[in-house]
């Protein structure tokens, strides 16, 4: 993307030129005003940039990149951020990238030029670069990057969430634990997996995983799988909730009982976890308080500061019919 | 929002002039020029409408106003919109508008001054006059307004699902049916309804209805005062499949089983309907398709005449495990 440093090279005068003529408050010449109108239009400056600049105006809008509006914990993540920000006066742009790069770096471009007053994103650390070269706030759902130059990360105890899971189902009388990691390249799925390995070893429990993406064609293909590797499974912690309701389905179709043969636990609590029967058992996150921090963070002056700060919000154990802590007794 | 006449109205001079200003292409008096801007700063007339009268570039950027995210027919339409979007080089701006008016209008608006090359909405015709008055190519999805002034509708012949909804139960040999039906503002619910309501007058069948929004809590809540009052039910259409899964969950609770002692249908065919246990029988529809048809309209050129053409897709009946055709022999 063209930058007013490209335009006033192409027109052979200094950027603060570009910026009067762009402005109208000061004296140019007709002629470095007409060559900077022809360097704008020939360079790819985007038109909206052009428009930011002139007016430097709010346009009372922020972004939500969404990595996959097939997961429910983003949709509903997308609603109460939808929620806050119509609160404050501001409203969402979605952009649903579908864990793909192109897409997330051109929705990144977009915003810019739509002027946008923040971006909230979540999980590609590997657009870390062009996120933390923002001029606009960015705040970082569900994710840790290397780098700092970026206004806060708002994410969960997953490691602790992980070791829960684990710990539930050893409670309940499981002694073949299976974890289905989520994709291993994302901090959530690391820190889920690290948390249900370390509760492994400091209780001597053999550790079984296999690896498996966020979604429910995955989630079907990994069980069928599972099932074959570990035929003497009897508790099995999926990545996210979707992934175990696909988990359940397979079971479900095999007549294996939940949770007398098999307990299954979730991650995340979306609504699907206790609206479908029977009810999952799950690690909550708190998506309500986590979307309002983002939107609180991008709406406050205060949050224009580029310091990283990270805020980590606690998980919980919501116990409901796939696990059986009946087993104990 | 203010348009270029407002401008040229408060800088006493005529449209063309503004133009000229904003093109900067033709001779105009410094006086004039700084009257220009000062009342282009002084109006709301958006930054990036000033751009977009600058350069009149394609921003490859269509807007899809979702009525609502938490709805699984939306988050799979905006999947199907977003693919076939990216496969001719556009990318999609989400808006989720929760059936709110005045979040519909902005997100109008907004996409207007972003520079979109087109929207796709839904439902709301109540604004079929700020849509149609876009210059913009506009898709209206499962509506269908008075006017004729927007580029197409995509819908589906929803009065033919709900007739084999109720066709379908009745073959079962449910005797008291019971139509879910939806908010009768929206055109969805009302020729489905419709389709319903024809079939009982065709056949000699009592009618019985109750109005319910498209979301699971209202879901809920229907199927508690159903059951109330039609303590004999044993057919329910439910006006969409999530509505069907919570309506599943109230009688699951009450160990009511289904199919054998209430057959129970959807309406969509999402993904979700055939994940959960038991998998759900509804009316498909052909969402892939239709999203499909709503981008090629856009990104077509010849898509940019007005005529309101409709796109009317067929429906057709999945039978899965909450109705069973058995009970016929």
């Amino acid at each position: 993307m063209a930058s007013i440093r490209d335009v006033a090279k192409l027109a052979g005068v200094s950027p603060a030129t570009v910026s009067r003529v762009m402005n109208g408050t000061a004296n140019v010449t007709e002629e470095k005003r007409e060559k900077v109108l022809r360097a704008i239009s020939e360079t790819d400056f985007v038109p909206n940039e052009v428009a930011r600049t002139l007016f430097k105006k709010s346009s009372k809008t922020i972004g939500f990149i969404i990595p996959s509006i097939q997961n429910p914990y983003f949709t509903q993540m997308a609603d109460v951020i939808d929620r806050a920000a119509k609160e404050l006066g501001f409203r969402i742009l979605l952009c649903n990238v579908e864990h793909d790069l192109d897409r997330e770096r051109s929705a990144i471009q977009m915003l810019i030029s739509a002027n946008a007053d923040g971006i909230i994103a979540s999980n590609n650390s590997e657009l870390q670069h062009e996120l933390s070269q923002c001029e606009i706030p960015v705040v970082i759902l569900d994710s840790l990057f290397r780098t700092k130059d970026v206004n806060a990360y708002i994410y969960c105890n997953y490691y602790q969430g992980g070791m829960m899971a684990a710990e539930h189902l050893h409670k309940c009388g499981c002694r073949k634990i299976v974890c289905i990691k989520g994709p291993q390249q994302l901090f959530t799925a690391q820190a889920r997996y690290q948390g249900y390995v370390d509760f492994c070893e400091d209780n001597g429990i053999e550790q079984h995983s296999i690896e498996c993406d966020y979604d429910f064609h995955a989630g079907m293909a990994v069980t069928e799988e599972l099932l074959s590797s570990y035929p003497d499974v009897d508790g099995i912690i999926a990545c996210n909730d979707i992934v175990a309701i696909s988990i359940y389905k397979i079971l479900h179709k095999r007549n294996i009982s939940v949770p007398e043969q098999i307990q299954l636990i979730g991650f995340d609590d979306v609504h699907l976890s206790s609206l479908i029967s029977p009810e999952l058992t799950t690690i909550h996150q708190p998506i309500e308080e986590m979307g309002r921090k983002a939107i609180s963070i991008i709406c406050d002056p205060e949050g224009l500061e580029k310091r990283g700060k990270q805020f980590v919000f606690p998980v919980h154990l919501i116990e409901r019919e796939t696990t059986c802590m009946k087993k104990l007794l």
